[in-house]
């Protein structure tokens, strides 16, 4: 009899993950294999990067598969393990995918999550890949000095909003670009960002930039691409440091959509552009997380959630994301 | 009576600046200020960048004035002084602009050029402005490893033949893009690249390159832009350095020129694309001088130069260069 639930990959999309593509299944209890773990899963995650992660198009980790679970994060707890590391009643967060239950080898598991003073959801975002891709690609691809203007794009969702309170933190002068009245209340009253610019209701965005960034932009947080960050390289300043986190208002990259070349505006600013995956800073977590949960204890270091109710909510999540309809970090909490 | 002849501007260019934009006139001796040093020039200079210095656009110095004399590096020997660090006889180097005689201060000397043993018209190319360019765009922005493929357009010019030759004693594999079957040989015969690709001959410039760069290009030093880079940023490597040198191949920025978004490239490579302008390293040009000097001294590092005769030779020498006529460092040789 089925015990779990699970979302697969039904067709591969082009462009953004929408429900159809998505198909629930009920599952037996996996049978667990020698150095693997049982996790029933509390929160599934939702993040923009999913979508790369279902993209034929190259990427930095396969494809999930037709009839795949679809790769997410997760949080849960251990209720059976045939690894040595791990017992009944660990909390954990790792890749355990959209499931209920997961079976996985240790290899999956990101972390223990040891802070019992914060609640488990935040193992995905604040005190998760949010936090930690807000962290190191603001620290040490930004490099921000004391008194550099920082400007974030998606500035109220959950990596951006983490950008611009370290950002405040190191000594910066912040801006926010956002959509929407609320997302921009957010930015300015929750995020203590300085300035916050709603490129929905501006029609004069390029004015709004320079005047929140009077002397240039020293360091761009770029997580949309297109149209609002085209805006924000003629106002670079000289030294600038372009950081390419993600591509939300880019809908496809079949074809591959053009813009206005950046060669010039890096030539006569000396700057920089540069990406990076948060995967390959896994060696560091350890630096970082401290770090994220004293600021968080310490109200320095605010997040918000959007947490969706039940694997039912899982199919739509990605695109309802793309849709800007998420406040905060989006998880999906699951009800065992 | 007019002793000496100079190039002033004429006009503002649109674009690429062609010989009715200049003017050659008459003019006398000038009478030295004190501070200043009379240098009878010898070569001056033409580059590439001296588009952007009669550019009205955003550039890194402040445009050249109408009716002002053409901004350029130039090599000659000083006849007067009235600065106590320089003497008639001293062979010197720097912004003397485009004229026979120049009455600058001492702060438009680069530096004295002491190196009796390498011909004077060195100290404008390989042991100026172009070698000094490849020197640092290659080693401090591209961060060339052992075994890393470099990839060059404009391959077999003064700065890119100088970017393959020290990558090569880097340790890396070079791979040239340049245009014609002449620059090609070149770059194979006299610049030692290890490939060498003629943009112009070839209908599948993306299978060239692939096939050039089996596991991806580590740095690309770029100083084209354009469709060239375009097929190179395809095939970066992981963690790829995109140095952005210069943008030869595109004629104009007004209207911005579009092309093919590349922040997906650098999520899917973590690269970065990174611009430099050389006068900020004028603190370490000591540091690169001697290193250069020895390696043309020991034959390593070759250069090929393009004289042209005569002051007159000037208002259509940077046309010319773009319109891909010179063979290596173009240089004008005065006859006082």
């Amino acid at each position: 009899m089925p015990t779990s639930r699970r979302v697969v990959l039904a067709a591969r999309p082009d462009g953004i993950p929408q429900s159809q593509h998505f198909r629930i299944e009920a599952a037996d209890t996996p049978a667990l294999k020698p150095g693997e773990i049982l996790v029933r899963n509390q929160f599934l995650s939702v993040e923009p990067a999913m979508r790369g992660w279902v993209s034929a198009v190259a990427n930095y980790a396969q494809p999930v598969g037709i009839g795949e679970v679809m790769r997410s994060f997760a949080s849960g707890e251990v209720v059976a393990s045939e690894h040595p590391g791990f017992a009944p009643g660990d909390r954990v967060t790792g890749l355990f995918g959209w499931q209920e239950l997961a079976a996985v080898p240790a290899s999956a598991v990101q972390r223990k999550v040891t802070e019992t003073d914060l609640p488990l959801s935040t193992s995905l975002g604040i005190m998760g890949i949010n936090g930690l891709t807000a962290y190191f690609g603001l620290l040490d691809v930004g490099l921000p000095k004391p008194g550099d203007t920082v400007v974030v794009s998606t500035a109220a969702g959950a990596v951006g909003s983490a950008v611009g309170q370290i950002a405040k933190l190191m000594g910066c002068r912040t801006v926010g670009i956002a959509g929407g009245a609320a997302k921009v209340r957010q930015c300015l009253e929750d995020f203590g960002f300085d300035a916050a610019i709603d490129y929905k209701a501006t029609n004069d965005i390029v004015g709004a930039i320079a005047e929140a960034c009077p002397n240039g932009v020293d360091v761009y947080f770029d997580n949309t691409s297109g149209a609002i960050s085209d805006v924000v390289m003629r106002h670079l300043a000289v030294k600038a440091r372009v950081v390419v986190c993600g591509t939300a208002s880019v809908p496809s990259w079949d074809p591959w959509p053009t813009g206005p070349r950046p060669e010039r505006h890096l030539l006569v600013k000396r700057a920089r552009m540069e990406s990076f995956v948060i995967f390959d800073y896994a060696h560091r977590f350890g630096e970082a997380l401290p770090r994220l949960a004293a600021w968080v204890r310490a109200g320095r270091l605010r997040y918000a959630e959007d947490v969706l109710e039940g694997i039912e909510a899982a199919p739509d999540a990605i695109a309802s994301l793309y849709r800007g309809e998420n406040r905060g970090k989006r998880l999906i909490r699951l009800h065992p």
